[in-house]
């Protein structure tokens, strides 16, 4: 007694999603036979059409329909600025904070030994003819603070040192509006090790 | 500055799954895009695959892409008797034990007022019709011993009542092998409860 076998195939289909194990598979698969044949329907037109129309921004390596992203096309931001992130979304995240006019660049992904994703399968080469393109001064390591995100931080400033260009990362620090009494010790001490001046009466 | 557009629909369209809210939906989707394109083709294919070829089986209403189901067509199962349970995996485990050669039926779900889920959405008509065709004798309730499922298994015994079908419920007690200290109070005091007769010296 067994699943019909394109249950059972579209059940092995489903694991390619990451966090999607066997039994959330099934529950999966069962709903949407059972409680939603439009939605998956609607998936499997959503995946080939992403397929066919999603590419890397030529410049800075997001996802991007067109050769050159919006933001990258756009004539209004700096172009003496580079700001090098892990993913899309933190792009979006940053300019959220309207807070930043210069440019971008998208690993798609971290160092990350643990997940096999190694310095050759980051765009490196790519990035460093971005950032060499004589028009950028200052490359900001916007990558994660997390141990990945830092590792992957200190392999971008080897890459890119040595050329005249002013490499930064983000300050550390608490956040606004955080209190030192709910703030980990890791932060308090980056924060008190960071301290600036200030200018005072 | 946003997601190009058939990212956000692939974004969107993978929140038909259950369990998948914004923040995974666009974890899937950049996997897929950055470092799995052939298993979102895969995906995709499967989805169209399964969508085309599984319907309901005739008989027992589980997933088949037969009129069918093989268990269904197998004439070396016993007639008499009936086990309703609430999804094809609940047969698939039943089926497993190896300790049950009558048929089933599958009710690809359970009451659960809190999802919407009433009568209407349960095969209530083709359950009856089922189980009321002259040769099943007994009809056993195993839907889950879980609060919905307990009231599913009253709904089905209002339902079957008054036709000569006998009706049983699987028991509750303590799993095999289990200890005394170790089990929950609820399920000591069904043991308790449901204590059969022994053989003694
Ligand atoms: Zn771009
Ligand atoms: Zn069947």
């Amino acid at each position: 007694m067994k699943n019909p076998p394109s249950l059972d195939q579209l059940i092995s289909a489903l694991r390619v999603l990451p966090g999607v194990g066997p039994k959330s598979a099934q529950r999966m698969a069962y709903h949407l036979l059972q409680r939603d044949k439009p939605g998956a329907e609607k998936l499997a037109r959503a995946l080939e059409h992403a397929l066919s129309h999603i590419g890397h921004c030529q410049r800075c390596n997001t996802f991007s329909e067109t050769p050159l992203c919006a933001l990258c096309a756009d004539p209004a931001r700096r172009q003496d600025q580079l700001c090098v992130v892990e993913m899309p979304a933190d792009m979006l995240t940053l300019e959220h904070t309207q807070s930043y006019d210069g440019l971008y660049f998208v690993l798609m992904g971290r160092l990350s030994p643990l997940d096999g994703i190694g310095p050759r399968d980051l765009p490196l080469e790519k990035l460093a003819h971005r950032a060499l393109d004589g028009a950028v001064r200052e490359v900001i390591l916007a990558t994660n603070f997390t141990a990945e995100g830092e590792t992957t931080a200190h392999a971008l400033s080897e890459l890119l040192k040595g050329h005249g260009l002013t490499l930064t990362r983000m300050a550390r620090g608490l956040p606004v509006g955080g209190e030192l009494e709910h703030t980990d010790p890791g932060t308090l001490a980056q924060a008190l090790f960071e301290r600036r001046g200030v200018t005072g009466g």
